[in-house]
Order: structure tokens, then sequence, then C-alpha cells
């Protein structure tokens, strides 16, 4: 009880060596925790080419966008400019284990000009800095870095609060890789699988551009087609890994828009590729520009207007898992449903979904057990859960969207204000780093309430960033859920957070 | 009971002569009812240049935005290619009480090119349309229109809904001239006065992007100063029209990037004028774009961020009154706090209000009745409004932003799949148009009793677009709401609804 959970996953990643005294540059959120030193670069592209080089890097970024995965990977830490605990760099950074210091207020960068400053001093590209995660420092050179040593006692300290705890600890992962780390560190399976990341490397996304922008069905069905076996793959991996242990996969969620070239260079390419004039390709482009995109066309309305996605996905999965079963391996696939609002959105998607699976279980002649549940991530699912558990197996919460519609905040767009709020003392932590108990947590409780009122058996979990909070964990240990899931270094975390819940609540 | 209420309306508008077979361009929703004929225009300042010339115009865009307002204001009709019955177009459309087409599937506009396209048939400037707002449709030539006449049957159906209904009917007014209309409909107060549409006139915006874009406080206290008389005078002329009747007025509520230029020319205007080179204007109103401005820096957030500008608005409102007062005439301001999602947001700016109130009435030396409320328009809001209630003098549901956040859906977006959802049958109605009352209208009944629970004399109402939809107001007299509040020209079909659910539930 005396370990603070929240700062166990210190340990697996490397540190400032003590005896260095560094020259601080600046401060920003400490997002994803441990220090990584490199060479200043401005886009993944010359990331990547450095790392070919074997050069240590440091992505800056004004913010990350799905398109900078790769240039993400590759780097040893990611500082940005804007965002804050759950934008797109510090989610993805914490998934991949890596340093991040993110919304670093005083950091001005300009890609074009290949430089950046900080708090007035001018950092060019190649220039060494230090970032440490943990406390949102950004250090001028390359200090020396040491790396803890993992213990028994930690072995010891697992043991103990598997023992203990009654809360399931799954992980977030969207890899192999990062199911192998999750496996490793103790998960009990996968509680979010998101699809989109494996669509943007470099030689899908102009498949799933492709799909986008068809102007009818059958360009579209083409495109799909050619995804087809990619997609079954990726899952083939993951189930592999996974061997035994429930995975759940959330179908397409992001507005299609997010998939779509912005720089005039890709435009071109893809208007080449297609067959279609730039202009004209421009224009359907921006035609599909949204006001409030995370209110907009996402989630299972993707699904609902474009049906062929959806069982693209559902044949992808149910193909990779009766593959595996048939060598006699133990696959658990959970397909999940995301942003569903209204029982009816979840009936009409679940009986495709149902249709596709049952043809491909069929066709490959054997038994596979599958379920299929839906995100509990917009307050009218919350207050309609009792409709929506009659007729689903299981309801992960989706708290990071969860908090956005209840607060009515993007968490994109936050940072302009809620530093002043934490300030004043209108909030005292941010609501996406540790859950909103009495708002958002209220309508949790009520989901859970409504949804077991209905359906006893019902599988409950949390998949938002709060899965890997300990007062979050403490939460859901609380309200009954079955299971946590957090991003793969959270899973020692959460592990001793769920057991220090357990005794907390004997 | 066998007068359909949402039809009423109807009578105040002209409709075409049923003797006129109408050759029919295309169909987009009825989005404010009644006909009306003229030249087609594309831009604002040309509807406006028109009616200086006495030319009855129909004003054509791909979507309205509050820059539009002037040529909204001088046309005969407005016709939308995008947007739903909450767009900002069908909004002020209703608020006006005139004709609106919107979200018309099949017109393609091109004001550059001073043309549009509806399936196939291209209209030129000058081109004679007619619109039926009432039923959606786009008529090719300018028909000719006949205007119903109100008989004594119409008064009659008044005087015995008003002695029957037991909910208060108000009515959304921004201006004196919607004011005196509602007053002359009967509307027992104002619901909501919006107070930014106040801050589009053309000799005033520039003052609200000074305020916006300054650098400094003294600079911002600057242009604020100079609003104030302004905005003095809008609150005079309101009060006087609506004396011995509430008032409520909500502070400044929408994302201040609407405020801004987004022309070149504009953009050099304000750069001039504030003496800053344009690009540096431009960097400084791109940094304040944001990802999903529904769900960002707005409402209350302002008001806690720039606590000047709220307390000039309380300002121009207590100072307006109490002149009044002092002539002997009673005045009822209600002072509304938009997008508390949190009892400590509306505690921090409630008692900055109280303060500049309290002064102001001192200096006056007169005696004020002044009430300060929030709006509940966020989930949060309404699952914590004991909390809120403890606090504040009344509730006034914001449903059209609950339902947005209810259901994770932008109005401005839901265009391109709703139409979806409704063919499917998913939902049988437009959320925004018929109140969700499973989902949208639980959170409302939440919201009312734990209100009721800690204030038993709470005052409730509702201010959303539902407030004048007849399914929603059975709604509001069931749960026991106080009053709605509709546009001005919805006030008697408010009423008749209003006095057939108090038949319906005796």
């Amino acid at each position: 009880m005396r370990l603070p959970a929240n700062q166990l996953d210190q340990i697996f990643h490397p540190m400032i060596d003590p005896k260095v005294k560094p020259k601080i540059l600046g401060k920003g959120l400490g997002a994803s925790p441990g220090a990584a030193a490199g060479k200043v670069v401005f886009t993944p592209e010359h990331a990547q080419s450095m790392a070919d080089k074997k050069e240590k890097v440091i992505l800056v970024r004004r913010e990350t966008s799905p398109e900078d995965i790769h240039g993400m990977n590759v780097a040893q830490g990611i500082l940005t400019a804007k965002g804050g605990m759950t934008s797109h760099a510090a989610v993805v950074a914490r998934a991949m284990g890596k340093p991040c210091v993110a919304g670093c207020a005083g950091l001005d960068v300009d890609p074009r000009k290949k430089r950046c400053s900080l708090n007035g001093v001018v950092l060019k590209e190649y220039d060494p800095i230090t970032l440490d995660g943990t406390t949102g420092q950004v250090i001028q050179d390359a200090v020396p870095l040491t790396r803890p040593k993992l213990t028994s006692h930690f072995t010891q300290i697992m043991k103990w609060a598997n023992e203990l705890r009654s809360l399931n600890v799954r992980a977030n992962a969207d890899t192999p890789h990062d199911a192998m780390v999750a496996r490793d560190f103790g998960a009990q399976g996968i509680g979010l699988c998101r699809t989109e990341h494996m669509f943007f490397n470099e030689e899908r996304i102009l498949l799933v551009r492709k799909m986008i922008l068809a102007d009818n069905p059958k360009v579209r069905e083409e495109a799909l087609k050619k995804l087809l076996p990619i997609q079954r793959s990726d899952f083939t991996e993951i189930f592999k890994v996974m061997e035994g242990l429930p995975v759940t996969i959330r179908l397409l969620d992001p507005p299609l828009h997010e998939f779509l070239p912005t720089s005039l260079k890709e435009i071109s390419l893809l208007a080449k590729e297609m067959k279609v004039s730039r202009s004209a390709l421009t224009k359907k482009i921006e035609s599909m520009k949204e006001v409030n995109p995370m209110l907009g066309h996402r989630g299972c309305r993707l699904g609902i207007t474009f049906p062929e996605i959806y069982r693209m996905q559902t044949r992808a999965i149910v193909d990779a898992a009766c593959k595996l079963v048939k060598k006699g391996m133990k696959i658990l696939p959970e397909i999940m449903i995301p942003l569903v609002g209204h029982v009816n959105e979840f009936k009409a998607v679940r009986d495709w979904i149902v249709e596709v699976a049952e043809e491909g279980i069929q066709k490959a002649g054997v038994k596979l057990d599958y379920k299929i549940g839906t995100m509990i991530e917009l307050p009218r699912a919350a207050v309609t859960a009792d409709e929506i558990a009659a007729e689903a197996d299981f309801f992960s919460f989706g708290t990071n969207d969860l908090t956005q519609t209840t607060f009515g905040l993007s968490r994109d767009d936050a940072g302009s204000f809620l530093p002043d709020y934490l300030e004043r003392g209108i909030v005292t932590e941010d609501p996406f780093v540790s859950l909103d108990q009495s708002g958002v947590g209220r309508l949790v409780e009520v989901a859970v309430e409504k949804g077991k009122s209905v359906k006893d058996k019902l599988h409950l979990g949390i998949c938002g960033e709060h899965g890997g909070d300990p007062p979050s964990i403490d939460f859901c240990h609380r309200v009954g859920l079955d299971y946590v899931s957090c991003s793969p270094f959270r899973v020692p975390a959460a592990i001793l957070a769920a057991a220090q819940a357990a005794i907390r609540h004997l």
C-alpha cells in the first residue's frame, strides 16, 4: 500500500543520470515517462532517414497526427508544442513506451525553416537535446542516461498484487509487438485493439484513401478486397501472440477525413492513381471536412453508411481466428462497435457482423467463440444502457470520449483554458488524466446499474486512458467492472493499483 | 385538441397561391415556414445592395454564418445547400420569421462564378425562384403568393389556450424588433437573448475583433470600454419593449474565432487598424482555430479566462436596467451563464457578476430585482444539477447543445449521415427537431429531480429549438418545467401546444 502505483512504470524506462546537472530549456507536460536524448528533427520522414543511419533523434512537432506514426516509431522521444495528456502524441508515446513531452508552452516550431525556439533559445536541425517525459523537462544537449535494473522485488510485488486483486488487467495494443510487451508484463488480454492505426502504413494508406474517396460502391469494394488480406494478417499475428486470451478489436472509428492527404504532393499522387483531376479530388476532400469531427461522421456511423467497411473487417477477424483455431489454437475474438448512442445502431451493425461471421465460420468448418459488444462513450449510451445491454455481450467504457462529451470538452482544444481552470482550482485534476468521478463517473455508474439490471453476466471493462490511472482504477473496482485496459507499459502499475483497490475496499 | 399545433405558424406566413402549378427544381428541408419569391443572389453584400434598390431577393448560400446576418435580414428567403433543421440558416430564419429551405441536396453553389446548379438546372444571379419553407420545395420562377388572413377564430383559440395551459411561453429574441413581435404574439418574457448577435453589426465587429485579438489586457479594456455603451443601449431597448416581463440574457457564448475575419481584405483592414503586420495577425487568427469548436473555448470558459468580457456585459445589463427602473419602469433581468459543466465554474462567474451588479445598483441608488442562473446544456451539468442548483436562481435547458453532447452529434455535420439514419429507421425523428425523450430527455429529468431536491422553488425553462416543438412541449409539461422559450413566430403554436399538453395530462 505504500508503493505509489502511478510511479511504478518509471522503473521500465531510462532516466537522466542523477549525477548530471541539466540545463533546462523549458517545461511541458510529462506525457509519457522516461528520458530520451537525441538530435532534433522536424518531420517523420527525416526521423526515418536518420534512424536508417542509426542516428538517435528527437521528433519535434507542433502536434502529431496519425501520419507521423512511422517517425514516432523510430524516434527516441517526442516533443510537441500543443496538446494535453491525451493528445495524439501523448497517447501514442505511452503506448510505445517512449518518452514524450507534450503541450510545451513557449515552444514555437517552424518545420519549414527547420528550426524551433524554446523560451528564446533557438534549436536547429541536428541540435542535441534531452527530454524527461516524467517531469516534462526539455534539456539542452544529450545528457547521459541510466537504465534502472528490475530486481526480484518487482517480481515479488507483482506476485502479491496478482493474488489480491479482483479486477482483471488488459492492455490497449494495436500491433503484435505491443501485444507481446503487454503479455510479458502480465496483461490478461487486449481490451482495445484500434484497427485504424493499421491503416496508416505507407503501402496501405493509398488503398484506404481510394476506398474512402470512391465515387461508387464498385471501386470501394475493389479497394476493400485488397485491404482484406492485409487486415487478416494483422489480426492473425495479434491473435497468435495473445493465444488463449481475449482480444477486443474495435471496428473502424475515426472520421474518414483523418486518412486523407493534405499536402499538394500527396493529393497529386492520389489523383493520378485514381485517374481523376487534382481539382476534383481536392474538392471532394474539402467536402468531407467537418466542423466538429469529434461529433461527426465516425464510429458506427461509418459502419452504417458504409456497411462494406465493417463487413470487410469482420471477415478479416473471423477468417484469421478460424485459421488459427483449425491449427488447434484457442482464439477469443471480441468485436467491438464504437460510438453507439442508440440501441438501433448497435442492432443494425451487430446483425451484419453476425451474418458475415457465421458465413465465415461455416465455411471454415470450425467452432469459434466470439463476442459482440460496444463502447460506452456517449452520454446517451450510458442513460439507455439497459436497452443496449439487452443486445450486447459486453460494454467497454471509452472514458476518453465520454469525458469529452460529458464535459463538452475537446481534448485537442482544452489546452487553451484547462491550465487556467487547474490554476484557479475550478477543477483539481485534468479530467483526461484522472476520471472525473462525480460527473463522468456518475454516467459510468448509471450504465453499470442499467446494464446489469437486464443482463447479470454482462462483461464490463474500461479502455480509456483512465484504465492506467490508479485513482480511476480504484473507481472501476468500486463500481464493479471486470477489467481495466491500459497502455502496455502501464500494465504493472495497473496490476498494483488494482490490488491496492482490493485491499482498500476489503 | 384537433388543431395540429405544429402547423399553426403557417397562418402567419405567405403561401404559394394554390391555383399555381409550380415547377419544382429540387427539395431540401422545410427549415422555416412560409413561401418567398425573388431574384437569386449569392452574397449578403449583394442582397443588401439589391434591397437598397427595393428588389426582392433570395439569398442562396452553401451554408450561412453569423457574418451573413445583414444579408439574411433583407432577403425574402434563404436557401442553403448544407445544414440541418438547427443549422445557422434555419435557426436565424425561424427567428426572423422568414422562409428558409436548408440542406438542399443536389444544390451546388459557386459564389465566385455567381451561379448555382440544382439537380442539373443552372441558376444565375438575378434568376427568379420561389421557396416553400414549409415543404422544402425550390421552385422555378417567382410564382404568385397569397397571405392568409387572421380571423377572430385565431384570437378565440389563443384565449382558450391561455386559460388552460400551465406552462408559460417565452420567446428567444435578440433584438427589440423580435422582442416586439414576441410580445405581440403573447410571449410572457424573453427566455433567451443571445448577446453575440449584437456583435456582428458592421461598426461593432471591428471593436469586437480588437478586443479578441488584443495582446494585452489594456488594449482589451479599451475596446470593451467602447463596447459598453453600445451593449447598454441594446439592452435598454429590449428591456423597454419587455417592461414588466422577465428578460433572460445569456452572456457571450460562441468560440471567439467565430468573430474573426476570414477574407484577406478584412484581415488587412484589421491589421492596419491594429497597427500590426498582416502576417502576424493571420498567425494569431490561425492559432485561435479549434479542432472541435463546439467543444472548445466558449461559453463560461471565455468568462473565466477573460473575466473582463462578462464584467462589461453585466455592467451594461445592470446600468440599462437601473436607468429604466429610475424612470419608474419594472425591469426583470435574468443573467444567464452559458455552458456550465462544473459548479465551480458557476460560482466563479456568479461572484464576478454579483460584484459588478451590486456596484452598479449602489451607484444608481435604486432597487433592482435580478436573477443569476445557468444553461443546462452539458451532460455533466445535468448529472451534477444538485450542486449547481444550490448556487443558481434558475436553470434553462439548452437542448440544442445538450442534444449535441448527449448524442455526440454535431448539428453542423449530421447532414452527412442523419438522412441515412432516418431512412433506415435507426432514429424516427431528427433529434434536433423533436427532443429525444429517452436519451436527452432522461438527462433533463435527472437535472429537474436533482435541482428540485435541493431548491424547491428553482425556476426551470427550456430555450433550445425544441421549445417550439409540440411533442417536446408536452414533455416539458410532464417533467414540470415552468416555461418554454421559442422563436417569436412559434409563440402561438407553443401556447396552443402547452394548452393541449395540459388537457392531455389533466
